[in-house]
């Protein structure tokens, strides 16, 4: 069988990780430090033309060591398909850890030391890459874009820029406001609907010309688009891939739940 | 912090790692084809002088998606410093994905399907690396050995051989057979301390020149090595590379827990 793998991370990327910030920087307190950084998902190679900024990396991404691999990187890669990008895109996020507990992300939204490091990579990808579009998922990520956008190299950035919501907004938001999901997937589509009216004209050489199809009301299942084997390290199953969920915290108290990751493969997955 | 990190598979490993035998030729009754192939460990940058063939990976290797980072990698990383090489060896497995069930090792030791890929990998290895020693870990590991060495590219290789008990031998016979492991571990001692005299003359620019110092007739803590960094891929937690175990094959049933795997990071690893 033939498998296209993500090759890792060439000059000048190794450098990058080679030497990241660890708990000095993300106190263990409010980042899963414990789990190593997760750098990104997509093209080191240049040939990058969607620059993505995500949030912060969750269970899967901690197994699979990519990032935007899970529900929200799902539903980002059907907007992706929608602008006619199916492979030149380069994603990075937020947070190089996996946020712990409540507010954490908020409370280091303004953290030079890790603005620091986040925009080494953003300056990186732009320079050896031709960037139509800077996109950032949420608001934290729409602030460490606006963070690098003051800097000195990062001013220099003249592409488009669009902030939309959250891929998972609609799941967080009706769990800690009692909203119905679906009222808030509509509106999550929506906010997608007028980022898709802002980004598709600014894709001047789209990986496949398409005409642009808007969201509906609700997120069909055609809107979600499959994560390609090529983001993915050499070898990884295909089931690391998929939309169904395959690994979740386990532990009988939350320490043992922080330390622990139970990876199952999907029944319909399993070859036995 | 600074943390090497394995770069992954250039040219010509590349086409090697994209393009590899699956359940047509593993079959899944006796491997575990769903975790995907676990290609190597080490070198593939033309440095190793050592090759060392192991047998199939488990379930740290399948997570870590680098071969032989467990009990028996520590063991024989142990081995190979004894010998004086630190870093320039590679290291690939008899079987491309974990053994499943009794027998299954010994039955699929001479699928020519098998053996072919195998191959391509020790070919590859051998006309771009000069490697000094060949070590064969297990029999299964020697049936491999001798499977290439007649082969006409095999049988151009000239330097040493060594066939040594497996790293995990005593384990397994004393589980099998109800022999005290101790006495195991000192059978395996002194066929690794015959393969010493062996190899020792045979490595004639170590990374790290060391005179040679035998085992014991048991295992001492300082005989054991740490698993470099630079094996594991880039962001790697460090306890992915402990000597303890850190994950464990779990589920209510045989089709579940051969379908999970559930990673717990050591109690005296937790940054909290």
């Amino acid at each position: 069988m033939t498998q296209d793998f993500d090759p890792g991370y060439p000059a000048p990327y190794a450098a990058l990780a080679a030497s990241y910030p660890g708990p000095d920087v993300f106190p263990p307190a409010d980042f899963r430090i414990e789990w190593g950084p997760i750098f990104h998902r997509g093209r080191l190679d240049g040939s990058a033309k969607v620059l993505v900024i995500g949030q912060d990396p969750a269970q899967h991404e901690s197994i699979a060591r990519r990032i935007l691999i899970g529900t929200a990187g799902h539903r980002f890669q059907g907007f992706l398909a929608k602008l006619g990008i199916t492979s030149s895109y380069a994603m990075i996020n937020t947070y190089l850890y996996s946020v712990y507990g409540q507010g954490g992300g908020n409370k280091h939204a303004h953290d030079p030391a890790i603005a620091a490091y986040r925009n080494q990579w953003l300056d990186t990808l732009v320079a050896n890459s031709s960037i139509d579009a800077v996109i950032a998922l949420g608001s934290l990520a729409d602030t460490a874009y606006q963070t690098w956008h003051s800097t000195p190299t990062g001013e220099q950035y003249t592409g488009a820029y669009r902030h939309i919501l959250h891929p998972t907004y609609p799941d967080s938001a009706a769990a800690s406001t009692g909203t119905p999901a679906a009222e808030l997937m509509t509106k999550m589509l929506t906010d997608w609907n007028a980022g898709l009216d802002a980004l598709h004209p600014a894709i001047t050489n789209p990986d496949t010309p398409t005409p642009l199809v808007h969201y509906g009301t609700a997120m069909a299942p055609t809107d979600l688009a499959d994560i390609p084997s090529a983001d993915l390290p050499a070898g990884c199953p295909a089931w690391m891939r998929s939309a169904e969920p395959w690994a979740q915290r386990t532990g009988a108290n939350a320490a043992d739940k922080r330390a622990t990751i139970t990876v199952s493969i999907p029944v319909d997955e399993r070859p036995f």
